[in-house]
């Protein structure tokens, strides 16, 4: 894409009421816009990472047995009777609205209701289960407080898949599988090295829940981290007792500001039984399915990226997120430099090589400074250097390392 | 994907309240699951279709400048005010709701105001323009009736593109090519030869809008169409001044109830003026944007394509946004036949076709009625005589036609 053709255009300042450093960086670097507290709209630049982070979440999920659906938002107020969640005194962050010809509905908060209510009318043999299915889609929590950034939303893009398994042991296996899986995503994502699996308190039905813990100091939980196992442990569920199941030693836990970038939850049969959620086994007899729940918030994982990978210049994408892999800037304007610039561009195009072209009639300084804003990992340089050197200045967004390359060299690289 | 592993079934009844064929043969195939009236959710095989449709009109849209992102589902009140369209009085299918800490926020039902908003941070000069950002999201409407299935739904996946021009002229200009892409996209995904372009009321800012209407019985609109010129006039503004500006003969033209697939407005400058769009043309004066505004709705045209394209044994898909290019159906149980399709499978697969494989062990005609619901565009069927033959039988869900393929031959065909 010619940077001249995006709308959108970096600022010097973020809006004052936005004290988190991710949503400044991405309102700067024009990926979000902000429409109320916790709400922002995704422009160009930030939906093309968003549709990255959402594909290597897919590939993940899919590479499990995950089926992808998209339930809908609005939300029938009978499902939810069903479990108990309707009421304002057991939910207080619904977000709710009239129907015109009468009745209530609600905006999907989480969506075991809606999954439970669906595969109720699919499943009634052991033959129909396990079942993964899954979903991207918005969903809404009417908070009160919005103060970090695009990391708590009042609306926020989110994916949940849900298991539906006969028993424990196979229930077990697949929230295993689904540990690995979330693992491989932070990594893909370029966080594995600052992420943790951490135990965190587990409801009714299972001692612990696991949540994903991206270390940082502006983190709002806290987590206690063995770094020799790279177990963690979330303060909410730290005790003598705790501590001994798991066989550690609270001399050697380190104290850790960290955001839960995702988690997952066993369900047992709470939404089974009301639901009437059950299936016939070999032996003709009913039983009820056994449930788990496995969420990632897509906005919450970009804004973490941004607060742990940026530098003071800007934001670093990982390159499997970014929204450009090359970010090909055009100096000058001699038009040897300029024609250059061009078919270089039409060139990694048709390598396929996605790439961000500043074909704008700015001063460099002013390029150099956006382009390390947005944090595109390779900037390209073109200029009348270039042209007498026929090799090109490209500089390594995150080490900061400059080098001259060929075009073959770069094309190899960069694909 | 195998069918085992999919988890809905086709049903041999759709929900008694359900009227439209469109819904009950979604319902009944398995690609959408009724929430309420007016709210459905997609299931794994009508994401599929869905998925397909958006792409073709992601291309399209690119085609001809679009530039995607995607605003927020919520809505600021106060940018609504501005347009005095927040009233209930003025919109009255709005679903409101209240924030927990004061005030109100609105569902998006349609996306004027906040291109407008967004717009007005970024465009100050001639420089800027043009601009066409879109986006896919979910749009609300609380509507009182909502009987035509998912074609009318309180909740619906829409694309909506807005033009953001100069002057009449560039704003023209485009407003054509849009045309010309939205027929490209009535054309791929399978209901070009009946869909028109339809001349429709203007509003205020230019004489006529223009709606592509597809041809049917259970069409809510009614079109007068000139057959011999593809040209259509909606009822709604037809009158012999509007006949005699588009040289049409009332006498040669034909009454027909059509469904409305898409839509093209002119907007000039309502929206610019009251949120101030304005930008320093070359002789540095201050003139506003002209804008127009480019509608689909996803699962209207779904259904749409439902409607018109099946016949009495279910859904015939186009091959264009069918859930899979082909039906590999195994019958029989000797191990023969269920290798050559396991083999077929995989091989399909490894070709790069998207393959939907019958390897559940019911009885044939259960297969063949489930296969002519779900509406494949091609069935191939493994048997007793193919392993005999080293041919497939091959079945045309369109047209009925029946062949005998090499696995050669299947594959060049799919491809």
């Amino acid at each position: 894409m010619r940077q001249s053709q995006l709308f959108t255009k970096t600022r010097k300042e973020a809006p004052k009421d936005e004290v988190s450093k991710n949503a400044e960086l991405l309102i700067r670097g024009g990926f979000v816009h902000k429409e109320m507290a916790g709400v922002y709209s995704y422009l160009p630049l930030g939906l093309r990472v968003i549709k990255n982070i959402e594909q290597i979440i897919r590939e993940e999920m899919n590479e499990i047995g995950g089926i992808e659906m998209k339930t809908s938002i609005l939300q029938n107020k009978e499902i939810w009777e069903k479990t108990n969640r309707w009421d304002d005194a057991v939910v207080d962050n619904w977000f709710k609205s009239k129907l015109k010809n009468g009745g209530e509905v609600g905006l999907s908060f989480t969506n075991e209701e809606a999954y439970s209510n669906i595969l109720k009318q699919y499943v009634s043999s052991y033959k129909d289960l396990p079942v993964y299915p899954y979903d991207f889609k918005e969903i809404f929590r009417n908070e009160v407080r919005t103060k970090s950034g695009i990391m708590r939303g009042r609306e926020f893009y989110w994916k949940a898949l849900y298991s539906f398994s006969k028993d424990e042991s196979e229930h077990n296996a697949f929230y295993e599988k689904a540990k690995v899986a979330y693992q491989n995503i932070f990594k893909r994502v370029g966080i594995g090295h600052l992420t943790y699996e951490t135990f965190a308190s587990g409801g009714v039905f299972s001692k612990f829940s696991h949540e994903f813990q991206t270390v940082t100091p502006v983190g709002e939980d806290t987590i206690y981290l063995d770094e020799k196992s790279g177990v963690a442990i979330n303060k909410e569920v730290l005790n003598d007792e705790v501590l001994k199941s798991l066989g550690l030693d609270r001399e050697k836990l380190v104290e850790q500001k960290a955001i839960e970038v995702g988690n997952i939850f066993s369900l047992g049969t709470r939404f089974a039984e009301p639901f009437d959620l059950n299936y016939k086994n070999e032996n003709g007899e009913e039983q009820l399915v056994i449930m788990g729940s496995y969420g990632i918030g897509l906005g919450r994982l970009m804004g973490t990226i941004v607060e742990v990978l940026s530098d003071e210049n800007g934001i670093v994408w990982p390159k499997s997120i970014a929204p450009f892999r090359a970010h090909l800037v055009l100096l000058g304007s001699n038009d040897e430099a300029k024609d250059l610039a061009e078919k270089t561009y039409k060139k990694l195009i048709q390598e396929g090589i996605e790439v961000f072209f500043d074909d704008r009639d700015v001063r460099a300084g002013e390029k150099f400074a956006d382009s390390d804003l947005i944090g595109i990992p390779t900037r390209i340089i073109v200029g009348d250097k270039t042209v007498e050197n026929s090799s090109f200045e490209i500089k390594d967004r995150a080490s900061g390392e400059v080098s001259q390359k060929t075009l073959e060299e770069l094309i190899s690289e960069l694909k």
